[in-house]
C-alpha cells in the first residue's frame, strides 16, 4: 500500500509542479474563510474520531493544493519569498523521508556536518575566516535577528544569562525605521522592551538610515547602547543602510554591529551586486532571494563559542560527554531550540546542483528584472513611481493612478483617494487570481504596490502582465 | 527533466521507506565526523562553484541517505520522536511543495484555517472550550514552553512588552529537577534568568515533583513568583507531576500553571491513559508521542487574545488593516516568529486517515511495548530495572548488568565500573548499527539506558532483539 499510496500523491504533486509554471493556471483559486470552512464540494476541514479511506486522502491533498496559493507562479510578486525551484523541492522531500533532528552528530551525522560546510561557505562569502565564524540555521529570519541581540547583550554582559536583566542597566538598541519589525519584537520577547528601541529616521533619498553620533548622544539618558541592527535590504523598499559608516560609529563606540541581510544576503552570491557588511553578526535568509524552500535562515555569529556559551546548559540526556565520538559535533545546545528542524540540506542540494556561479546568475536575472520594471514604469503615464533613482534590491514600489484621478492636484484628497486604490486592486485580483502583489502605506506615503523579484522563473512578459492587469483591474476606480 | 528527475529522486525514498521498516537493514551505518569530512566512495560534502550534473546530485541523495540514521527503524530507540508514517511523510511532501508562510490568510488559506481546527480540536481534549482556548503550532517544544513563560508574563505583567524587564519585580519561575532543560533556557533568553528558576525537589516513590506550599514560601526572598511548569511525562524516566495538587496551589497564589506535556500529550489521545491536566497553558508534540514528522508543537493557551497582545506589532506590509477579507485570520502576529513553516499539514493530513481512534491504539500500542519491556526486564538476572513500578509513559529505564559486576556489593566502586557500560555498549552499538537506544546517569544514579517507544512499528520481537543485542554487546565488559 505504501508504495502505491506515494506514488498517486507525487503524481498530485507532479500536477501541481508543471501547472505551477504554466501561465495559464490561476495563481490563487480565492475563497473567504467562512467558504473554506463550510467545506466546498466535498472538501471538509473537520476531522473526526473515525479514518478516512486512502482514497479520500488523496481527494483531500488534491483539494489542499487546489484551495492554496501557487508561490510558484512565475507571476506571484506578493512575498519575499517565491519560487518552486525543483531540487529544493526534492531536498525537503528527502529531508521529511529521514525525519530526523539537528540536535546531535549522533542521530543527524551528515546534516550536522552539511551545516558546517554551508555556514563556513557563507561566511567566507561574508568575509571572516573559519577561526572567528560560527553559526546557526534558525526558523526564520525574525528568529535570526533575536539571536543577533541575545549574543549581543550576552557579550557584554553575561551575568544576564543567570541573573536576568535585573542585574543590568537599562539597555537601547538601535535600528532604522525601515528595518523588520524584528527588532522590536525580539527587543520585547528578550525582556528589553520595545520602548528601548531607537528608531532612527531614515533619509529620504536612498531611503537608507543615517546614524550619526548625535542620535547617540541623545539617547544616551539613562540608557546604555549596546547594539545597533543596520539592513541590508529592507522589506518594503529593498534599501540599504550605510553600512561601512555604522560600522565606523559602533567600531567607536564599542557596539554590536548586526547585518539584517534576511532579503539583502543573497546579493552576496553576485559578483555584480555584492557588498561589504562589517558586522559582528548577520542574518542572511537563503529561502528568500536564493529561492531555497521555507524555511531556511541563517545567523552568523563573527565569535566562534559565544553562541555556545550563551545558550548551552549541557543536558545530560542529550549532550553526554563520554560519547565515542568527538562530541563538539553535537551543536545543539548552541541553539534555543531544542528539537531543530533540518533546513540545511535542500540549501545544501541546490548549491550542489547550481554551484556558487547558478546563484549568482540567478540573483542577476531578479535585478534584472526589476530594473525592467523600472523602465517599464517610468514609461507608463498611469503608474507613478515612489523613487525616482533605480532599484538597489529587486524591489519597486509604485502607485497605479486611475483616469479618475490624473488630473487632480497633489494633496490629502488626491491621498485619500490614492489609498483606497491599492487595496480595491488586490481585493479584485484575489478573487480573479491571475497575479499577486503586495501593497502598503510607509509613512506619509499612502498605499502603493510593491513588487519584488526572487522567481527566476518570472519573465519580461509577466511583468508587463502584472502592469497591464493592475491597470485593467483599477481602471474604473 | 523535472518529472523525470523528482520520479528518480522518489524511486530512491520509495527504496528508502521500504527498507527501513525491514528488521536486516542496519539502523545506522555509523562513521566519525573526520570520515565524512574527507569524503567516502566518491560523497563529498562540499560545495563548488561549478554546478553538478543531475546524475551526481541522485548519488548525493543516496549518499545522504546511507550515512543517515533511520529514525523510523522499528530498532531506534533513541528518542522520543521515531517512526516515519507515511500518511505523515506524504503530508510533508505536499507541504514543501506549496511552500508557504503561515503568516496570513492570503498566501495560506487553507493551511491556517487546519490551524484552527486542530487547535480547537487540541484544546477540546485539554477540556477547553472554543472560546476560551487559543494557540499556535512552534518550531518545537523548547519554543512553546518559551511561548507558555512569554505570556504568563505579559498575563501578569503587560507592560513588559515596551519597558522590559526593568520595570518589573526580580520574578521567579517553579520546575521540577526532573523537567526539560527548556525552562531554565527560556528564562535564560527571556532576560528572566536561569538563576530565578526555582529546582523543585522530586519525590522518589514515582519520580514526580511536589510542589508543596513551605517550598514557595521559602522561595519568597525577594522574588515574585508567578508560573509554575508542571511535567507531564518527563524527558527522561516519563514521570507526571501531580497536576491536581499543583493546579490548587497555582490557584491559591495566582501563579500562572503551564503543563509541559510535550511528551506526555499524545497520552490524551488514549481512553485508558488521558489525564486531567487544569492548566492555563500546554505544550504538547505531536511529533513525538503521536508519530507525526518533526517538527509539529503546539503552544495551547487557555486565555483567548493574550498570544495576539502580548506579541503583535501590526507591521503594515503583511497585516494590513484594508484587505478585503476578515483580517483576524492573518495570525501571525500572534508570533514571535514572522515568516512560520506550515507544521500542521502533515498532522492534519494523518488526523484525517486515523482518526481520533487510530491515534488513540497507537498510543495504546506504545504503552504496551512498555509494560512488555518492563515485565521482561523483571524476569533477567543481566538488567536492572532503574524503578520497581510499572512505567507511567512508555519510558522504561534500565541498567545492563554484565558478569564481572554482577556478584559485586553496591558501592561507589561497583557504581564507577557501572557508569562505564552504557557508554562502551552505546559505542559498540553505534558501530555494528544493529538497534540504538540512549543513556544517561540522572542526580545520584551512574549512566542507564532509557528505553522508549512512540514507533507502532515496533514488535515484541524488536523488544527481545534489544535486550539479546545489549547483553551480547556489553558481556565481556
Amino acid at each position: 500500500m505504501t508504495r502505491g499510496f506515494l506514488q498517486e500523491l507525487v503524481n498530485i504533486l507532479f500536477g501541481y509542479i508543471s501547472k505551477t509554471s504554466q501561465r495559464s493556471t490561476k495563481v490563487l483559486d480565492f475563497h473567504h474563510p467562512h467558504q473554506l470552512k463550510e467545506g466546498l464540494e466535498g472538501f471538509s476541514l473537520d476531522l473526526s474520531d473515525q479514518p478516512e479511506t486512502l482514497e479520500q486522502i488523496l481527494v483531500d491533498c488534491r483539494d489542499t493544493l487546489k484551495y492554496g496559493v501557487s508561490t510558484g507562479h512565475p507571476r506571484f510578486f506578493n512575498q519575499l519569498s517565491s519560487g518552486l525551484d525543483v531540487i529544493g523541492v526534492a531536498g525537503e522531500w528527502l529531508t521529511s523521508t529521514a525525519n530526523t533532528n539537528m540536535f546531535t552528530y549522533e542521530v543527524s551525522p551528515v546534516f550536522i556536518l552539511m551545516e558546517e560546510v554551508l555556514l563556513r561557505k557563507m561566511q567566507s562569502i561574508v568575509g571572516w575566516s573559519d577561526e572567528e565564524g560560527d553559526g546557526l540555521f534558525c526558523p526564520g529570519g525574525t528568529i535570526s535577528n533575536l539571536y543577533s541581540i541575545l549574543v549581543a547583550r550576552y557579550h557584554f554582559y553575561p551575568e544576564v544569562k543567570t541573573k536576568g536583566m535585573g542585574a543590568l542597566p537599562r539597555l537601547a538598541l538601535f535600528t532604522s525605521e525601515h528595518s523588520h519589525y524584528s527588532v522590536k519584537k525580539s527587543a520585547a520577547v528578550l525582556g528589553l522592551g520595545s520602548e528601548n528601541v531607537v528608531v532612527v529616521k531614515c533619509d529620504e533619498r536612498w531611503v537608507s538610515s543615517i546614524l550619526s553620533e548625535p542620535t547617540l548622544v541623545l539617547s544616551l539618558q539613562g540608557l546604555v547602547p549596546f547594539y545597533v541592527n543596520a539592513t541590508a535590504g529592507t522589506t518594503v523598499y529593498g534599501a540599504f543602510d550605510p553600512l561601512c559608516a555604522i560600522a565606523d560609529i559602533c567600531d567607536k563606540h564599542t557596539l554590536w554591529m548586526h547585518v539584517d541581510a534576511a532579503w539583502g544576503g543573497g546579493l552576496m552570491m553576485s559578483d555584480r551586486h555584492r557588498m561589504k557588511l562589517g558586522a559582528w553578526s548577520v542574518t542572511w535568509n537563503p529561502h528568500k532571494m536564493m529561492g531555497v524552500p521555507l524555511q531556511c535562515s541563517a545567523i552568523l555569529v563573527r565569535k566562534r563559542g559565544l553562541l555556545q556559551k550563551c545558550n548551552e546548559l549541557g543536558a545530560e540526556y542529550l549532550f553526554q560527554r563520554d560519547k565515542h565520538y568527538e562530541v563538539s559535533y553535537d551543536t545543539g545546545d548552541k541553539s534555543i531550540q531544542c528539537g531543530r528542524h533540518v533546513d540545511v540540506f535542500k540549501f545544501w542540494l541546490m548549491w550542489k546542483a547550481k554551484g556558487s556561479e547558478g546563484f549568482g546568475s540567478q540573483v542577476n536575472k531578479c535585478l534584472e528584472n526589476a530594473e525592467y520594471l523600472y523602465d517599464q514604469l517610468q514609461r507608463r503615464a498611469d503608474f507613478q513611481l515612489v523613487f525616482g533613482h533605480k532599484p538597489e534590491h529587486s524591489n519597486v514600489c509604485f502607485w497605479y493612478i486611475p483616469p479618475s484621478l490624473r488630473g487632480m492636484p497633489p494633496g490629502p484628497e488626491r491621498d485619500s483617494k490614492l489609498h483606497q486604490v491599492a487595496p480595491r486592486i488586490k481585493g479584485r485580483m484575489m478573487e480573479k487570481g491571475s497575479v499577486l502583489i503586495g501593497y502598503q502605506p510607509l509613512g506619509t506615503r499612502v498605499n502603493f504596490f510593491r513588487c519584488v523579484f526572487s522567481n527566476p522563473a518570472t519573465q519580461q512578459e509577466d511583468i508587463d502582465f502584472l502592469l497591464d492587469e493592475i491597470s485593467c483591474l483599477g481602471h474604473d476606480l
